[in-house]
């Protein structure tokens, strides 16, 4: 391998990927994690955009690299990570076992010199359309965004840790937590291949674990696993959370049931990828529950060493008053400056910035939240009407399945709401009474302007919600209504 | 000011001086905090060296920079730092109020763009010989410390701590509190002018201070405080103490009688300043007290993004067996390279290595611990013996006031260790008691092989032991005794 050569990895939490994580950008090259998630042409694409030269695959995942092999360009050695030094039946050519090629290794004599600014990892992010898009990390933001997970206010990673890294190491690093754990010598547990809740409950019970990190449905697994079998979770302190919003409700209950700080924190593929923690400051202390979790349920504040600009319609900073909407900005040392080779680039990086496509509103305390898409708000003359916020409350109407809100286009306001319901099987539900829920709840002029009942809401390939379909089968909708 | 300009500061850990930290890098000019128990002859020095346009004085220290003004070459302007808005009567030239000045300037439009190379800061410390060696800071070696001491394995700092700074802020930037404390949120408690133990129990039990930061006289005088006055200082949840070692006893003392955390730490000007911690290991927890209380003295574990190289006599790196000692060399992002502008760079900086000039075991677990300074260790053929542990043994002798214990020529071992042995008034000891002293407490090739009696320790400006004269006055000590 030369300096800068990238190596890809399809593996689960496992040992020989976490030598991986470690050995790779120790030597110079770059430690390219591939999603064994994404559908197999995306996979193929993002071996040979990274011009990957060579595979490392845990032994159960050679079938899904044997099904995109024949695509690969760059490919010159597959390197099966299994227990054995032999090479399992494979028709992968010139396959290699891990522990062979370790086991006949030398030990390096000086490991080479590196510049901070040399590259040291690799993610594709799957785009919502098109193919994905890569991020290079550089040895600087991966070991700046280490230290920033041990502080004391944000995760406070620590050698009296046990860390159960719920969370794929081939997605967006882990967040992180291998490089913190090693770094601040937590013990680390790796849950193996295609874990579920009883495995981790397995886990933190047996091995004491003191923090976890995972998305939202780990926990709502966790929680329903509870519900018929018994495991003393006491050890667990605090979990870390994010990839998508946790409902209030999983907040309160992995506080409340597991005894567990609940440590929501956000960030994406394009920042290393942690880039705000929700933790709570000490005024907040004496607050009643209710207002606590308001601000549990808020992506957090800022990371220090970063810099945010929320930036409203006008393209000036929003204020701080946990209500007006502008989309997420981010620079700093761990934030991309661009995707790897990609012409897409010009489009998200602007000015030396960052921008997320994510629309949030930041209140007082510098608490950063969520509220929708760029995309998907809704620009209704000057105002923004944040889509997410009324759907989630038309689906908590008994009678409603899944509702979808979209902006289509009007004569006089550009763009007004417009709500696609499904109703329960068997329920009915009229426009009235969807729009007399939403009343009150809302500022007047966010009510849709009229309400459409649909069968299903289209959904994208890894299952959100495609409110592009939705936006196009109904872009006339208001507009037909308007001439009679 | 142009960038890179240094201003110079006399000043006492008020608000001002504060102000002063942050303002003065930000506009891209250099923070000189000068030391003002310099000897004025050497404060002079620095300000010519570094050539400071501006000096911010505190009120109260006016006549001391009136004394040393008419020497300095490229001040142009002194501005007083007192609550008023008048120049307080002054002989210095070009005086100026620091609130009047603040009152009349117009807010900054923009703050300018910094290179994170950019120099910040700038300190000199107290050379042994000669004029103070100068070194400047940059703003990453300031931002990365800054960092390093919010982790939760060394000091921890949060927002929800009340950090009573009583390391002067004329001294190696307070050990970076000030920076740290207003970047992690911490509330600051600035004991202003000339503090004695009484503000600082007064602080803490009216301020509610979780964290305090000074050497050990100060918690001496604290704990002697304590012994004739009543405070609450319950608050207290640990402090930080080094810039020389704290004995066992004070270890235990702040431990049992205030019930706060004691944190050992160590550095140096060189290294903005710290470079070691000495927190526990969770595998250490069940350790006996005497056990813990000895890692506790130990200067402690390397902070992280730092090297340490611990090099004994021969080049090569000593084990790390709690027994073989080395001089502690270090490197990394917040160490200097060199000194301002000064030919004895050469002596201190090689091979991108700072040598410490400090010799140090490292023990199985990582702490490190100082045992004597390079100069003062005493060569004995090929090994090294600590002139400190056998001076402060010999101290623990009731009939000692004080030991100092130096290598003298010897024509067989290169160095042999002498005692110079100061008997208390009115008592009598012999060299034989002294011996049967040492004796069964270090290894036989250790014990001095002779003793003499003399009537005081000489003793440096700053009141450190001066073995340089003993070693002058008795260098043929043993030669004499070799030839009859």
């Amino acid at each position: 391998m030369r300096k800068g050569d990238r190596i890809a990895t399809l593996g689960w939490n496992q040992h020989r990927h976490l030598e991986a994580y470690f050995a790779i950008p120790s030597i110079g090259a770059v430690l390219h994690t591939c999603n064994l998630r994404l559908p197999p042409a995306h996979l193929a694409h993002i071996i040979n955009h990274a011009e990957d030269r060579i595979v490392l695959v845990d032994a159960d995942l050679v079938p899904l690299v044997e099904s995109v092999a024949p695509e690969l360009r760059t490919v010159e050695r597959y390197v099966v990570m299994s227990d054995g030094r032999e090479v399992p039946p494979t028709t992968l050519p010139h396959a290699a076992s891990y522990e062979a090629l370790v086991g006949a290794a030398e030990p390096l004599r000086r490991w080479p010199e590196l510049d901070e600014w040399d590259p040291a990892g690799m993610c594709f992010s799957s785009a919502t359309t098109g193919l994905p898009k890569g991020v290079t990390y550089t040895h600087r933001a991966m070991w700046l965004h280490s230290l920033v997970w041990g502080l004391a206010d944000t995760v406070g990673v620590s050698e009296r840790d046990t860390t159960l890294i719920v969370v794929p190491m081939f997605h967006a690093n882990a967040w992180g937590t291998p490089f913190t754990g090693v770094w601040m010598g937590s013990t680390l547990v790796l849950p193996g291949p295609r874990p579920d809740a009883k495995v981790f409950c397995e886990l933190i019970q047996d091995e004491r674990v003191t923090l976890a990190a995972g998305v939202p449905t780990v926990w709502m697994a966790v929680l329903a696993l509870l519900e018929t079998a018994s495991y003393d979770l006491s050890s667990l302190d605090r979990i870390v959370c994010g990839g998508s919003a946790p409902p209030r409700a999983l907040i309160e209950a992995v506080e409340k049931r597991l005894g567990a700080r609940f440590i929501h924190a956000y960030g994406m593929t394009e920042a290393t990828p942690l880039t705000h923690i929700c933790v709570m400051k000490s005024h907040m202390a004496g607050w009643p529950e209710d207002r606590r979790y308001a601000v549990k349920t808020r992506q957090g504040l800022l990371n220090p060493g970063l810099e945010m600009r929320v930036v409203g319609r006008d393209g000036a900073e929003v204020p701080w008053d946990g209500a007006t909407m502008g989309e997420v900005w981010l620079r700093g040392p761990w934030i991309a400056s661009e995707y790897y080779r990609d012409p897409r680039s010009a489009e998200t990086f602007k000015d030396g910035w960052y921008r997320s496509g994510d629309v949030a509103t930041v209140d007082a305390d510098g608490y950063m939240g969520i509220v929708d898409r760029v995309k998907d708000v809704i620009k209704s003359g000057g105002e923004w009407i944040s889509s997410v916020g009324l759907e989630n409350t038309i689906m908590a109407h008994p009678a409603v399945a899944e509702a979808a809100v979209v902006g289509v286009e009007h004569p006089k306001w550009q763009e007004r709401p417009l709500a696609c319901v499904v109703p329960k099987p068997g329920k009915a539900v009229t426009k009235d009474e969807i729009l007399s829920h939403l009343r009150g709840k809302f500022a007047a002029w966010w009510l849709p302007d009229d309400v459409v009942f649909i069968d299903e809401v289209p959904k994208t390939s890894v299952g959100k919600f495609d409110k592009k379909v939705l936006r196009e089968r109904f872009a006339a909708h208001l507009l037909k209504q308007a001439v009679p």
